[in-house]
């Protein structure tokens, strides 16, 4: 089996192809090769027991779709995106990665021919819903994005869902949670601070909560990510119908349930580093995220997110800092 | 104020055209000027107190939305489109008309710059909903079509709503109803019994019933449609918030309750000439259409339809056979 990671230089892309490197297979078939697709690639891959290959281009180019469609992968894997707010402040750079990249692939699939039908696995996330909703976002819900990268999300589940209708490829769109935590470095999206004030204080830093803890939000781990890409891409499909888009299970808790989670896993001296400075502009932007979501569907279709917020610092603890608190 | 008319050949096109001379102003202000575009248009402008110019051209053609976009109208109405069976047929044909064709013009229209933000009635479908569904759809249910067609009018959907949250232009998508009765010869559209088995009869000719009289279907008139088309470039868009597309109202009825309603205002003799000839292929594709709407929120922004199957009857008899019935 040949396995395509289009985005495979991402957080989630580099821990992806970690996993599939460990398994040595995918749903019970070996993998033969993985090709790894990415605008900038510097990690190395990781040691496999099957070769790893590495493409450098970027998919909004015209003729790259073909060049990756050409190697016949039987499993796709499509992460790359540009984020919420680098396609709200540049329209153009947004439409052309995450609409006209997708869409280049998915044509470039069409085209191929010869009875090729690869399974296509494709990120999209909970920001293809916008305020107001009710409190738990219902699996019928409709999508009315208040970003343009939700709208682009949105516009790639709506194609996904037709090319599989018509037999194209094989498609699951997968709408992640809020990825948490995050691991890296502290960086500038507004979403940023629901990881920040976990990582940074269980590693000795000091971190800051710029809304208040009242604030709810949707999460989960890095590791329920890739189980949520290795589920899709290994799961009955037949199960989907043509409503090819799920909403994922995660973990809906306040800011404040985080920070008394972090208590409970690492104490009051780890929780004293988060400073609280109030930032009237991520607040508001935060006001219009989804705070919680029924995703029974995406239960009932066998993915799996963490129980608890816990349970998330746990795993993030075992995987990036490996057991260890600072 | 300048008018353009996308689709202007087409049944609404032609009708709004002829509304719009009749009036001679929208919302109270007079009318300087309409520019009709389509790929074909047949029949004369109707006589009117400003002119009306006839621009032939596809819209899916790079650079024919900027030759339309440099003639700054005020209002843009799109109504041009391939229809359902013709977008499922041609795979690449639908794609090109119904999507690209709808984002080269609202690219021309951002990029037009000078502070130029023209109105923009685009005209969606009941299409943009795939069973299953509740018997009646609420405001907030979502889109799951099932054709590549309802995929093509959501995304427009989409992309409306975000070029309007933007600023560059101020968009109203209105999600019709099935026009019915439709004027002219009976087609092959899967939906086009519903009207010829009024219009056929009423007019002395035999008409085919495909399906069994307990299929229910979501109706308005050509003149309701028209109606919603001029109450949308006219009403404050303040009051659609972000969600720029809307369910129209409409009527909901049984195929039993039109032969019904036509019993009523024509009498047996009319009726007597619709032969049922059931279909399998017809009432698969009809199964998965939507059969009833809330519509509470197009009702609440004043948009109107009939408020009975008769009353249907009675507009077609009024505006397509002078009054007469043969």
């Amino acid at each position: 089996m040949n396995i395509l990671v289009i985005g495979g230089g991402g957080m989630v892309g580099v821990k992806l192809i970690n996993r599939l490197a460990k398994d040595g297979k995918l749903g019970g078939t070996p993998i033969s090769k993985i090709i790894r697709h990415d605008v900038v690639l510097s990690p190395p891959p990781p040691a496999s027991a099957f070769p790893i290959e590495t493409l450098i281009g970027d998919l909004s180019t015209p003729g790259e779709a073909e060049k990756l469609v050409v190697l016949k992968p039987d499993v796709i894997f499509h992460l790359a995106a540009i984020v919420s707010g680098e396609a709200e402040a540049d329209f153009e750079k947004g439409y052309r990665i995450n609409l006209d990249g997708t869409r280049y692939l998915f044509e470039a699939i069409r085209k191929a021919g010869g009875g090729y039908k690869p399974k296509v696995i494709f990120t999209s996330s909970i920001a293809v819903f916008g305020a107001p909703f009710p409190e738990a976002i219902p699996d019928e819900f409709f999508n009315t994005p208040l970003t343009s990268y939700g709208t682009q999300k949105t516009i790639c589940e709506l194609l996904l869902a037709d090319y599989s209708r018509r037999g194209f490829f094989d498609g699951v769109g997968l709408r992640f949670p809020t990825i948490c935590v995050r691991p890296g470095k502290p960086n500038l999206a507004a979403s940023g601070f629901f990881s920040n004030i976990i990582r940074e204080p269980l590693a000795g830093q000091e971190a800051v909560l710029p809304v208040p803890e009242d604030v709810r939000h949707w999460h989960a781990s890095p590791r329920a990510a890739v189980g949520f890409l290795i589920h899709a891409a290994t799961m009955d499909t037949a199960a989907l119908g043509a409503r090819r888009n799920v909403t994922l299970p995660g973990v809906s808790c306040t800011v404040g349930e985080q920070i008394e989670a972090l208590r409970k896993v690492a104490g009051d001296r780890v929780v004293a580093r988060i400073k609280r400075e109030p930032n009237e502009t991520i607040m508001k932007i935060v006001a219009g995220w989804p705070r919680n979501f029924e995703a029974r569907r995406g239960r009932e279709l066998g993915f799996k997110a963490e129980n608890s917020f816990e349970e998330i610092i746990r795993v993030h603890i075992e995987d990036e800092l490996g057991g260890k608190i600072a």
